[in-house]
């Protein structure tokens, strides 16, 4: 087994001290350390210090060096005997809002020794950032807070560190990305003036701490790289994204988007990044629609209604019995139900064309998807009229979005010749329906890529290349943000596309096409 | 009442953050620090970043910060109000293995605000740094060597803060000096291995670390410097005295001595600087010798003795009833019996010339300095001739490791034009009676300076320029230690160094003509 592929892991083989030589134990290894690294400045923190003398003796001076880089210089985390064989552990984090994604990396190969992921228990406390900003703000609510993630992170990590048998001391450095109220939740910072006008976090690039500063039990001098923010509502996970995407490194323009209740765009090349951050509105996320959920088994990810017979064929995940739907789910409905022509170009229900499967529940229409009988709740599955206004809402925003910062650089959405989609919506969103309700841009199906967890995957990049945290830094300072609030054309743009799939329909000639199949 | 002067003190006004700039609150104000320090990396650590963004609202972004410069990066250590006028205070410490000098200085104009010593308290475990040395490897013993420092040290800044009505959080900097032993035993690292072949400390340069990580009462962040070592003997107290004495700055060649029970010499200038240390004896330092004791009131530290009557004039620190005899005395009563012809050029006891003073006790010969009914302790006090002989032996060693640093590099004992003398001995020392017994080289008198405590001075200089530690790291980096146990002509200079003044009398004749008066 080699570990001299890792950046991190350095195998130092000292010559002894004599009287020819008494350079001290510590100056001794940095000084080696040094010319193996070529770096200029490597620290070492007090304690380890403290056992220096006494492991490299015991090691008859051939140790294996554990380092991190901070911004500016490096740091020896620790020593192992030289022929010390146990892994050499890192752990990627995205911190996420709702779901909190675990992945143990060994930092000499770069591979994944495993996974886990769990709901964030700051939910207890509020399911969203503002319920959870509220609450920091009362009496010992940040410290609340700040226990329960870190109380969360450390029963994960234990678990799966005994799972594989794995020391906790052997993880030596963590990668966290999370959205800036997260990040600062999880450093114990007050996220107070995040929400409030003119939205200011406490930091944009937080500092390398220890990971015993963050009272995470791993190696108390474990470094934590905690990814940094653009502002208050572009976050550190949008950071690891780009990192993620390469999009930053390449001479084509491309364009990532990251959607949950707010739609988080980056447009760019190896010249430049400009980024932005809207409400996409609560349709897109489970749990805010009366019937939305995010994906799991029963849930109908998938739906194809028969312009002719309007028969619904319905697709759950793990083909369990329709529980309820999620965000892409609910934009294959959407199309669907537009292509069949049984809703307008304001997404209006036709009675005429939706027949038996209307009603009208407390004076408001509901379209039944599934009836009582063939559900997994026994009740019936339906959609109001309600939920399909806030879709429009929540796509009209998504493509407003889209429009704006593609214009601010004189762009034409249908320039554009790649657009990466991140995140669990990402992974199932069917970006022909996307297309249909004119939530995305009508580009050719295969510019589209599903991302995945991008912010996990940025994080563990950072955990495997030294540079990483320069590069962040790097993607972090070229970002020009582009303030939609601001923007005069917004509402102008929103209005016009608050159709199916818009008042422009020159710009759909796909959706034209579909609509005669 | 201006701050501005200070290298670790800087009053930023910021623009309050605004839609059009959302920069966060730390990287505004550490942007803003940047530019007015213009460093590309300033450090924050995490317990001062919970407190920014409520501080800089408080203080509406005008802002005295407190910053701290390690090797490569900037520290902020704090910030205040930017009207806040309370001394921003440093801590120089001169660590010594018999005594402990705090100095108090304001950051921002320099000025010393208070001084105080205490005896270090480790003395209850062992008066010298072997016996301590030996006490760390006891169970516990190395804890508690640490505690009894940071304690005293403790008492001591708590004393001080009491006296000046100011608060210990307002101590922002430490710059320790002192020998190898005593900065391990400081930092709480194992010194095992300094006083055993090939004699290796811990550390040579060690990290610049928080206060609140050694246990000492300041600001929790206040940053601590210790001065660097050159090896086991020659200590970081010395690297502060070459700051102090700016030997490395100047074109001529001059020479540092140091004496306690080692000699430790550094020659140099600003192209190149030597240096060795080495046993200069017991009879030189207090509480060795039998009668012989630290500086104190009634104790001898001048001695005149008439030729011609042999009539003894005594002078005592405070002119109080003489109680002892110090090293500075002791060199003056040897030089005086020499010069009056009442001990030979082997430093033995003349009967026929030292008359009634003279007495046998235990088959030892002692001279009577000061007869019983004459003294402060009712007692006479004596010297003996093991006392001369043991002095003999320490000014031989001396001189020799005088000549071999200055013939190691070419140069001639008399070629140096200036004599720098630090600690208390060179306070206290004659240069006349110490070239007369040949401990000193037969330079002109007015080569001879007296550096006082150059530790703690060169302790101050650190809290007072920016560029201290890089300063000091370069001292230590460019000296070139001279190993004398591995000198082959030591010994053969060692026993022509023996006679008084020397087997070659023509090296001094300056003391030919003193014994001719």
């Amino acid at each position: 087994m080699t570990t001299t592929d890792s950046p991190w892991i350095k195998i130092i083989s000292l010559d002894p001290p004599s009287l020819q030589d008494n350079t001290a134990d510590a100056d001794r290894l940095i000084s080696s350390l040094k010319a193996n690294i070529q770096s200029a400045e490597i620290d070492v923190d007090l304690d380890l210090l403290k056992q220096l003398p006494a492991l490299l003796r015991k090691w008859q001076y051939q140790v294996r060096c554990i380092v991190f880089k901070d911004r500016h210089r490096w740091l020896l985390t620790d020593i192992t005997a030289a022929a010390d064989t146990t892994p050499v552990a890192g752990l990627a984090i995205d911190l996420g809002t709702t779901r909190v994604v675990l992945r143990l990396v060994d930092l000499s190969t770069g591979r994944t020794l495993a996974e886990s992921a769990f709901d964030n228990p700051q939910d207890a406390v509020g399911p969203d950032i503002l319920a959870r900003i509220h609450y920091a703000e009362k009496d010992g609510g940040l410290d609340r807070l700040n226990e329960l993630i870190v109380h969360g992170l450390n029963r994960a990590i234990a678990c799966l560190c005994a799972t594989l048998k794995l020391d906790q001391q052997n993880i030596y450095a963590l990668a966290v990305a999370g959205n800036t109220t997260m990040t600062h939740l999880f450093m114990g910072l007050n996220p107070r003036w995040i929400i409030r006008e003119p939205y200011i976090p406490a930091v944009n690039k937080p500092p390398v701490v220890k990971a015993a500063a963050l009272g995470v039990r791993v190696n108390p001098r474990a470094r934590v790289l905690i990814f940094p923010n653009i502002g208050s509502y572009f976050g550190g996970d949008l950071i690891a994204g780009i990192l993620y995407s390469e999009i930053d490194k390449k001479e084509e323009t491309a364009i990532l988007v990251d959607v949950g209740t707010n739609a988080e765009v980056v447009l760019g090349n190896r010249n430049w990044l400009i980024a932005c951050a809207g409400a996409a509105g609560p349709a897109l996320e489970g749990g805010v629609t009366r019937m939305g959920m995010t994906a799991g088994p029963g849930v109908i990810d998938k739906i194809i209604i028969d312009p002719d017979t309007r028969k619904f064929e319905i697709h759950t995940i793990e083909e369990k019995p329709p529980r309820g739907i999620c965000g892409s789910g609910v934009i294959d409905l959407a199309a669907q139900l537009y292509l069949s022509g049984m809703i307008d170009i304001r997404g209006k229900f036709l009675p005429a064309e939706c027949g038996s499967r209307l009603k009208e529940i407390d004076g408001l229409l509901h379209l039944t998807i599934v009836p009582a009988d063939q559900s997994g709740t026994g009740a019936d599955l339906t959609i109001s009229q309600a939920d399909v206004d806030s879709l429009i809402r929540s796509k009209a925003a998504m493509y407003t979005i889209l429009e704006t910062i593609t214009t601010s650089v004189g762009m034409a959405l249908k320039d554009l010749k790649r657009f990466y989609v991140a995140g669990t919506f990402g992974s199932f969103i069917n970006p022909r329906s996307a297309i249909t309700i004119g939530m995305l841009p009508d580009l050719p199906l295969e510019s589209y890529h599903s991302l995945g967890n991008s912010s996990l995957g940025g994080a563990t990049l950072a955990l495997t290349s030294a540079d990483c945290l320069a590069q962040t830094d790097r993607i972090r300072d070229r970002i020009t943000y582009l303030e939609l609030n601001v923007n005069p054309e917004f509402m102008n743009r929103f209005s016009a596309a608050k159709f199916l799939p818009h008042t422009n329909r020159s710009l759909f000639p796909s959706v034209e096409d579909w609509s005669k199949k």
